[in-house]
């Protein structure tokens, strides 16, 4: 089968592999019939990913068709189509019963990591029953690629551990696909103002598309000054920190309401200063959180019932074989306008 | 009257003044019967709060009677036994209503502090039907004074904002006052461990007494190790910061198991490193507070039902004549073997 | 003044009353503006509401201008726009502080009730601060009349108390005003399926057009077998009884999915049946609830915001002078169409 | 091998039966060491659990040690001691994702109901790995053999459902081993009253010692009266039924205080009358609940650290030989003043 893989430093390509087998009772083979990039396969082109070795096929979000599985896989069968987690979870560890699935003691985020993903015709896919989400006929698989890991970690990274609320006050720093995908799920919890930051101007007009009240141009205005304004000089009650580098953390800190919870989604590669000086009696939460995908059967449902569109995100489509191309696309996402590309597989 | 007036840098002393007046239909006139000090009246003292003048009567905890009461107070009248809170709250503004009366609009913590406070003979009370609160006849007043402040400080802060559960492990960095009604509270909510660290042994032991399950004496141990020991390597899920330096708060980011609330509850003056890099997936919290005294009421019904004995922090008792020898007894803590000191004031 | 006096049984007339004055430092008088009927205000008229004695002015809700303050009221003054809540709080007793404003010691639902009501040219306001929500200039009276009770009634006694949750099924039993309020309100909490029952085939027209996803016709259907085909055999999350009679709430059993809240809305005269024999071991929770009013502040703003429509409700509007004639429209709603009226006081 | 057999209305007895074998790769044989009996099991002996056969072997609680595994079991191995969940548990299906294991499409209480149960030498355990507790040597196994059933369902059903808080009241209805279970772990959250009611003196004595601060013997004392004198007027924060009859269940909605909840425990063979005509203003809630055992980690880790005692419910010890006297001792626990009783298999 093709497979895109991982060469070693700023190199990946697509070629021939074995098809995976079953290595355990509990797997299941998919055939892939879409899959796309996320940023955390640049990361790891950029060799920023220790974990990910030269030969790895990456790709960790998808859906597909049931190939094959395990003996006591029981709720799934060959021909069922489904949603592929990016999150492998085990569903009985300590972490999965407490809904921690990306801290599962033998999942976790592994595929397209330490173990092959689904940027490939065929995946194997460990713990199936608790990592694949059946889907019906008819659904739209390249909106439900979303589901994969975009949505549920702007939903749960940022939406969740932001405790947005009605009539709340939301500030998302970082209009790029995971900011975006936190825009549009903390509707689903209607706050009263959702306000978008960003320093291009592009992206802030694609954020007003999808729902944002107000946007701020940090590179134009200044940001505290202009949230102030916009929240009765409170600051916001949520603030989403959706791009991982110190100088946005600091000015998430800036933008924080009294009772207000800053909700970290951004990767961050190195310590950041945190002005406890100003903030240990301001009755506030800092967050961070790996996606756990717990979100996704819910986040189907509002899919299927037409409330939700995650296919907002979609702007450019590539079969498997221009995948080098797509990476270039989704790499070069400024460029090209790219939020999100799908790999037609089939 | 005789009160105890911050002169300005390193200077308190008992002076004569005035007595005070009701300046508003909410206000009450408490006639103080026991006092105490906080380690917050210390850092006034080093000039270290700015918002405190010389001239102010210091004190922000204790009980009284009701001397007098404005037009509009009619749940509290004259001779009526009251606990004070160290947070003045109007109970209506926007942050009241959420609970967050650390914030109040025109109150929070301003008893010694931008008004004068509770180390005198009499105090004038703003928002007094929502920052007294009635004691029964026969309650032990000097337990009752460690209510006004400390006692929901280590609740609050630490073990709610850490969100203590039963089975749960907890880590309690400094064994002072504070972090010692965090260890007594933390057992309202029956967690299965309770690891105190502290760098001077005799608090350790007081610590124990208090319910500790173990101690680290971090001069001595490797406390990062210790714990991990203890907790079958995965870090304590409830970490309360209770000393207030960036060293602390660095060790506390370090003995945090996956899923873990660090709550701070100490007063930080400069900024802190937060690691990021590490904790960015982790799906942990970062709390701040400053105490609400939301639970109160709460801790008054355990203190008269006999589950709570507030009375064991109190090390020392003085007369309102000795206060400046009380003031060095409880600055002096490690000298005198001080935990809290109670001021007699009548 | 005119005022809108309950006579007795079955009668209610507008008559000339003095001027209501300020009784405590903490009253405000409101010159009312607007005001409208409700449900409650049928009840007494029929002689059910044994609180409400001959002679008082009904009217719980409506919009009006700050005429004279109390003493004690700081927050507003004349002049002021505001909003009157329906349950009087004075934000400091034991349930206030818990915000069951319902339950308050010296408030909860007195206005038109054992107190005079808003359906006059003025109204005094008891606990005024906390009570009375200022409105910005330019918003809609009208609209904002409709948050001094139903939408709070439908949104925390149906939506908070059922626990409407992104992606869960909702079932309303009954089309009246307040559900269909429940069904408006629960849209805030994106649910995957909103369904309304009702007997009256223009109501569930109605509940349609407000964001009911299905209506069943309860006179035409088996509610049951339609509400068990519409969620996979297994009943609503939350089913939200706002009628008021045993044979709803009856039914509103019978819908629930295991792990599910039957959140009652209605007003019940007499016992009905629990059938524990089948409920017993199914994890669901019976909720009940007299309106807090919590939850106006949220809803000023989400429709400050335009994020909630509250106009939608109203289908009449009359002068003061025609209340006799409003009461009539709205006491024979479904001959008038009749959802809310708005009185226009001014 | 021996098991306590099924046989039809009013009779069970032990008899010899084949070992049992796995079924699926998910399932373990367990060699059983200590169990015990249930009410539920004399439920099933007098004929009212319809889904109980004849034939069947009872029992769904104990203690034992791993004989063998399926090929998808990677967590337990031959040798490991275990404790068997009273729920078993796919731990993947929309239910136990959400942790209602009690609700499982696949398990819930199935052993000793459905399947063979525990009161056996050995039993075959479905879903071993998320329906298996592994317990460490040195262990107390007949303490243990409590956290099968009986403390999780007086914790989840009675305390967790009952919202138990610090400083709160609760009364439990009926000091039978459910109740009693009730009243130990309601002191996790330390309420400041727990007030005990039953018909029989010498259970209340017990309720007594096992910390019920108070008892109301309802035979001699108008029991709504004297809760209301303790508690201020007002009734109780949580009520927790644990007997399972009208009369209870009635007695249950008069001692609510408003906001309070009603969680009942008892297994209802009828409907009830609720009394919504006093209930619906008063923000109350009922809950009804099967145990899910989603508590059983964290009881294990309390009863290892010391602080729970769930050896004080045991009064009986018997051998498997003698398991049709011990169902007698159980049956007619009054004479003999049983709380619940240990059989030694091994």
């Amino acid at each position: 089968m093709r497979a895109l893989v991982y060469d070693g430093l700023n190199s990946v390509s697509l070629r021939e592999k074995p098809l995976p087998s079953l290595a355990s009772p509990t797997d299941a083979i998919v055939k892939v019939t879409k899959t796309t990039i996320c940023g955390t396969d640049l990361h790891i082109r950029k060799g920023d990913v220790a974990t990910c070795q030269p030969g790895r096929t990456l790709g960790h979000e998808g859906v597909g068709v049931i190939h094959s599985t395990g003996a006591s896989v029981s709720r799934l069968k060959q021909g069922d189509r489904v949603l592929i987690s990016c999150i492998s979870s085990c569903a009985t560890c300590e972490y999965c019963r407490r809904g921690m699935y990306s801290h599962c003691t033998s999942g976790g985020w592994i595929l397209g990591n330490t173990i092959d993903g689904t940027q490939a015709e065929y995946v194997r896919i460990p713990h199936a029953e608790s990592s694949l989400h059946p889907i019906p006929d008819g659904a739209d698989d390249a909106a439900l690629v979303m589901l994969s890991d975009i949505f549920p970690t702007g939903l749960e990274c940022g939406v969740l551990n932001g405790k947005v609320q009605p009539g709340g006050t939301v500030v998302v720093v970082g209009s790029g696909p995971v900011g975006l995908a936190a825009i549009i799920t903390a509707q689903m919890y209607s706050p009263s103002q959702v306000i978008a930051i960003d320093l291009d101007a592009k992206r802030l007009e694609v954020a007003r598309q999808f729902g944002a009240s107000d946007t701020i141009n940090s590179a134009e205005a200044d940001a505290v000054a202009k949230v102030k304004a916009l929240t009765e000089g409170k600051g916001a009650d949520s603030v989403i920190e959706a791009v991982g580098i110190p100088a946005t953390f600091d000015l998430c800190q800036s933008l924080l309401a009294p009772g207000a919870v800053l909700a970290n989604v951004g990767v961050h590669g190195t310590k950041v200063d945190l002005h406890l000086q100003n903030l240990w009696d301001k009755n506030i939460a800092i967050t961070t959180r790996l996606v756990d995908t717990t979100t996704t059967p819910m986040l189907l449902k509002l899919v299927q019932s037409g409330k939700l569109k995650p296919s907002l995100l979609i702007t450019h489509h590539f079969k498997l074989d221009d995948m080098e191309k797509a990476y270039e696309t989704f790499g070069e996402a400024s460029k090209h306008g790219t939020l999100k590309v799908i790999i037609d597989v089939d």
